[in-house]
């Protein structure tokens, strides 16, 4: 580090869970994060509402202030964790604008205005980074975007919604139904007071917008993702899973084929021993596919206010450093222009549940009409009942119309008293 | 990208597996990559010693040159994907000096002279890329440098060779002996001729000296890692892992404690339910915990020339926007001034297997030789045999050179007819 190097200015914007901890660990780590920037680093601030709030030991008070903008004016990086589409959208462009680099954790703003960021910075020559927006402390957003930048991704699966995947693990292990286990969640404070955000599935989509943008090299925004959440999945669901060597998991996909992209969050059956099946808890999980890469996978922490503060401190050098060297992060690149395929198009398979009156000749009857869709039936699994006959088909890859319009006869013919559930299914058994 | 950008000239140095899919990849996602870069990017040579070697169609036969020199002084960026030390040294030294960006995936030049390297590469304010060096095509190098810059990682986990992890995959599950999955693995082109850099364990040091000195920001050479490899791992270490729960796989361990670095290579008990006893066969995976992030894992294929290339590629797009765009990626940051600890100070569990006589009072002695050298016992297991007993010992957290004396001790009383082997542990049953 040369002697002379200016200090890097930091603003913080935002001191709730993560903000905190971003604070805590540049104060801590000041020395070492000015050894790896080449210059000092120096928090010029935090914004916060209420200055006057109590706060924890590791946030100084005299660097609270409630002047958002003349913080944000003073300070060569901007570290935006409040949340929320505002003020933070206001803040980080007057900041692309004055051309202070930008770190945020902020998803939804992402999902849903992130053209206008990103062209912000690529007009000023502004950095912009993200890597606590997805999967908190995993490193997904860099590898996606730099470390695979010379390949072409042509699959993402990812489990990356914390609340979900532990209300569909304790549904799993203890064989209790939903309402039961997010009841029990928001008691211990895994699910919040409204748990629509996660359970209804608009978290992960968000977060799939994101990945597909920076892998298909296209904008895709929140409204691109098809979103199907968890409330509907019974107990019932999860034993049938059971039995057919599964587990039910929210996944985010985001697939590329010759047809275009898709993007899509639903409760999706994944084999026993796929590395996915595996991920516990408030753990989370990305699975990429690359043509030359093969596949990859990348674990960690997904949420929490420390591991997310290590993504953001991650970002916070990588900026800093090009204020105080020189040069700049990737820009945006979204030259592809892929047709995003709306969810009747996407290609996938599926296990339908239904029951059937328990007489001859059902079987070839609900043969038939999966067969007039042109969707080919991949096994039949039957389960005897008491005068009906519980059937779990499980489909080829098919065409979410073609399967559509199957369910829709089903629930029109007499050999089909109901159609239980309809899941998609991700892996090989 | 600006329409009158100069195109980037790459230069690929060597053109064997890595580097035949180099230039393919370099020559089909021309517009891609020139899309991501933000210029054109141009194969300006390809560095062969016999230009006249039958080569692969997708090589360029035109841009073969057995000039190296020439080659490296009208490049921008040059891709060593040689191996060996030299030429490869001198090549990637002059590349540096005319302040070209150099991408390599020779982990045995970064293992061994990588000190050079990368004070040639900061005197010239020059990019020097590696991450196809650890690990194949998983993004490790970049995440390690780059995401856990604002963190402190403490201890890294890697199953970072194939040849070794599908030796063990294959003694474990069919039950063989070393000697004879070797063999087999000659045959089918899993294992070199000579093994000796697999099976020794010294490709898998190389690895851990590289991924120690970015994780600690220091510099640790090969001769700092302490290194065993799995000859000497028989049937029975095997049948005994598997009846306690366990695997053996090869580990490359690099830890930072208050007392220093530790950093080795040996064969390592896992707990059959620890993420990396599930990596199989050519798979590699890396486990990284830090204090922020918490525990991480990366996971996809170590090897083989289209993995390898994905690795390459990335790195060729973020030096080649620099070389565009101006800017340049982080510098060696090797401030920290840890001492590299012997493996004699290393801190680990060990598993002790022996023999015994079957008659009272002998875990009796045992126990009090462990004891005499501060080595705690956590739990003895006793398998009867015919005349003897098997008996293994698992101890706490013990210092190397107190279980040396310890089993030096064993071998000398007549308490113990035969220690068969010592084993480290990892990870918590």
């Amino acid at each position: 580090m040369s002697p002379t190097s200016a200090p890097v200015k930091i603003a913080v914007l935002g001191c709730g869970t993560v903000g905190t901890q971003v604070v805590r660990l540049l104060l801590e780590q000041a020395s070492d994060l000015a050894a790896r920037v080449g210059a000092p680093v120096e928090l010029s601030g935090i914004y916060v509402r209420d200055t006057t709030t109590p706060r924890d030991a590791a946030v100084p008070v005299d660097a609270l202030t409630s002047d958002a903008q003349a913080l944000v004016d003073s300070s060569d990086v901007v570290v935006e964790v409040m949340g929320g589409i505002e003020p933070a959208r206001t803040l980080i462009l007057r900041a692309l604008e004055r051309g202070s680099a930008v770190v945020t954790a902020n998803k939804a703003l992402l999902a849903q205005g992130g053209a206008e960021l990103y062209e912000a910075a690529d007009a000023a020559g502004a950095d912009l980074y993200y890597e606590a927006a997805v999967a908190g402390a995993i490193p997904i957003v860099r590898p996606v975007r730099e470390s695979l930048a010379g390949d072409r991704v042509t699959r993402i699966l990812g489990v990356v919604n914390g609340t979900t995947n532990y209300v569909l693990d304790e549904m799993t292990t203890k064989g209790l139904d939903y309402d039961a286990v997010v009841a029990e969640a928001q008691r211990l404070g895994y699910a919040e007071a409204d748990p629509t955000a996660d359970v209804g599935g608009h978290d992960a989509a968000a977060k799939a917008a994101i990945l597909a943008s920076l892998a298909f090299h296209q904008r895709v925004g929140i409204d691109d993702v098809y979103c199907e959440g968890i409330t509907a999945v019974t107990a019932d669901d999860i034993a049938a899973a059971t039995e057919t060597g599964r587990v039910i998991k929210l996944l985010a996909v985001a697939e590329q084929t010759d047809a275009g992209v898709s993007v899509r969050v639903h409760p999706t059956l994944v084999p026993r021993d796929h590395p996915l099946a595996g991920v516990r808890g408030a753990f989370n999980a990305v699975f990429v596919e690359a043509e030359a890469a093969g596949e990859l996978m990348f674990y960690g922490q997904g949420a929490g206010g420390v591991p997310t503060a290590s993504a953001v401190l991650g970002d916070i050098v990588s900026v800093a450093r090009h204020k105080a060297g020189g040069g700049k992060g990737p820009r945006e690149s979204n030259y592809a222009r892929l047709e995003v395929l709306p969810m009747s198009a996407a290609m996938t398979r599926y296990a339908v549940r239904m029951s059937v009156p328990d007489r001859p000749g059902v079987l070839a009857a609900v043969a038939t009409i999966f067969a007039s869709h042109g969707v080919g039936i991949e096994s039949v699994r039957q389960m005897p009942g008491k005068g009906h006959a519980g059937l779990i088909l499980s489909t080829h890859r098919a065409r979410e119309s073609a399967l559509s319009a199957t369910v829709e006869d089903l629930r029109s013919t007499d050999a089909v008293n109901e159609v239980w559930s309809v899941l998609r299914i991700e892996g090989e058994l």
